[in-house]
């Protein structure tokens, strides 16, 4: 199965420190980059992580606090500098395009290659992209704040080389027939169908990104049984009050919304700047979901097919 | 005379990279921060240059493209959450009023301080600030675009101790009546005037800023006989015409203007990306004003007082 990490460009809350950007996460299928969010900084981490903007494909933003958009502008800008060739898609709240129609009016950003805006929350339910798909929720934060969840396009069985052999299927062009789920005929007559000779289909793989938001419905239906769950952490469990206020949660009820939705594994991010030392925050939020870890910038990970 | 400096806090044109920063210069006058331009990252090398945005009292705007204000909803943003209590002028181009409006109404950028917006181009002709003017003119850019001088208030001249005793000017308040350009009259009944005490007022210390322009009238008159010319130098001088084209300037360009204008010393900035050995920029521009430099970000320049 080909490759899928996450890489973390930005792991603060609220605004940038010395050691931790603003809201970014880059997903890199194939080559091919989605992106979560584009705090301010975004281009800079993305040159330091050593993904190439050209490879673009589709930027998704949670909400219009500026920690999670400042960084948007100067991106495109930048690629439109780098006469940036293809599509780039921008799924983002209702708002959106009055935000790019006056940035172009003032001259802020006027890309020179088609940026496809589209709104959540009017009649689209998903985007469906050629080897995925992502869809999105409502999150309860204190401005329309949506949640992501990436969904990879299942992939057919494995090829049964002994098998397609045995039942006489010459090497060459009918293997890969069968391998695109076509029947074949071979040259006595006999046909052989692709349930001979694949194994079980292969289930695509699933991330989920939370911020910024309380735990809620929404998050457990995004974050079902995923393989990844990115989920805001931005306080330690003593201030779960001052979370409720700000809509935000804490690092253990993001643990705990991971063992409810089954998730596999879940990485922290969006930590306030007063944490310098993560230590007892993953100690906590580990006690209830063990596969935690707490991101810092520039982390990657690699996102493995189960089963 | 107190402390005046200039720091460069992004050096490059159109996108950064990992060694400069997009356009932001900060002046600092007895701890009291000026911003002209606020690109991308600027908040961030405001802390590597360990200037602190409590001290931040006006922000200027040379246009609108992206390079050279994306820095501004993060850095405000900031400033709200850190509890900034006291007013910042924003000065920029008209637009600057509409930008602010959509950033407020989207939720990016809610500044919970004064911030009080001024649009160039319409009444306005100049700022007053206590201690400092900073007057402005059209350049030549492919859209709105204005320099700017900063003019500090010129100061009484120095304190003849000696003079004042001889006077029979008892040591004490008087003393001070006289710094303050007030005349006293002693016990005797004689009349002491400041000008018998002080020496000729000393002239405040002048900075132009002036990018993204081609060399203009407007420039001479911004730069004329000023303390520091700092000046946009996208391109080498075989350049010219592609700088021609785009309403930028060449290193040569900038360093003849600064000479055409009397300016004591010219700081070079704002280069294209596509240069990392900046020697020959240098030496080029030397040739036609020997007291040239070119910006580093995070280089830091005192302005001296002349005469």
């Amino acid at each position: 199965m080909s490759g899928l990490k996450a890489v973390f460009l930005g792991t603060s809350s609220g605004k940038p420190t010395l050691s931790r950007g603003v809201a970014a996460v880059a997903l890199v299928l194939d080559g091919e980059l989605i992106l979560f969010d584009c705090g301010e900084g975004t281009q800079l981490q993305m040159m330091r992580a050593g993904l190439r903007h050209s490879r673009l494909k589709q930027i998704c933003l949670s909400h219009f606090h500026g920690d999670h958009v400042n960084g948007l502008p100067g991106l495109l800008g930048t690629m439109t500098l780098d006469q940036h060739p293809d599509p780039v898609g921008v799924l983002g709240p209702r708002g959106l395009k009055e935000y790019f129609a006056l940035l172009r009016r003032l001259g802020i950003l006027v890309p020179r290659f088609p940026v496809s805006l589209r709104e959540m929350g009017r009649d689209l339910s998903s985007l469906q992209g050629e080897h995925w798909a992502i869809s999105f929720e409502r999150l309860e934060h204190r401005i329309e704040t949506w949640g992501f969840r990436f969904q990879e396009a299942d992939k057919p069985g494995r090829f049964d080389v002994e098998a397609a052999t045995s039942l006489g299927v010459p090497m060459g062009p009918l293997f890969g027939c069968l391998q695109r789920g076509q029947p074949v005929v071979l040259q006595d007559g006999r046909t052989v169908f692709p349930h001979q000779v694949l194994g079980a289909p292969r289930p695509g793989r699933s991330v989920a990104y939370i911020t910024d938001t309380r735990p809620c419905e929404a998050s457990l239906r995004l974050a079902d049984r995923v393989d990844l769950l990115i989920h805001e952490g931005t306080y330690a469990d003593e201030l779960r009050d001052q979370a409720g206020a700000r809509g935000h949660s804490t690092v253990v009820e993001a643990a705990i919304l991971a063992r409810q939705a089954g998730a596999r594994a879940l990485v922290i991010t969006h930590l306030s700047p007063k944490y310098t030392d993560i230590r007892p925050l993953l100690d906590s939020a580990r006690e209830q979901f063990e596969n935690t870890r707490i991101a810092k910038d520039l982390m990657e990970l690699a996102i493995e097919a189960h089963g």
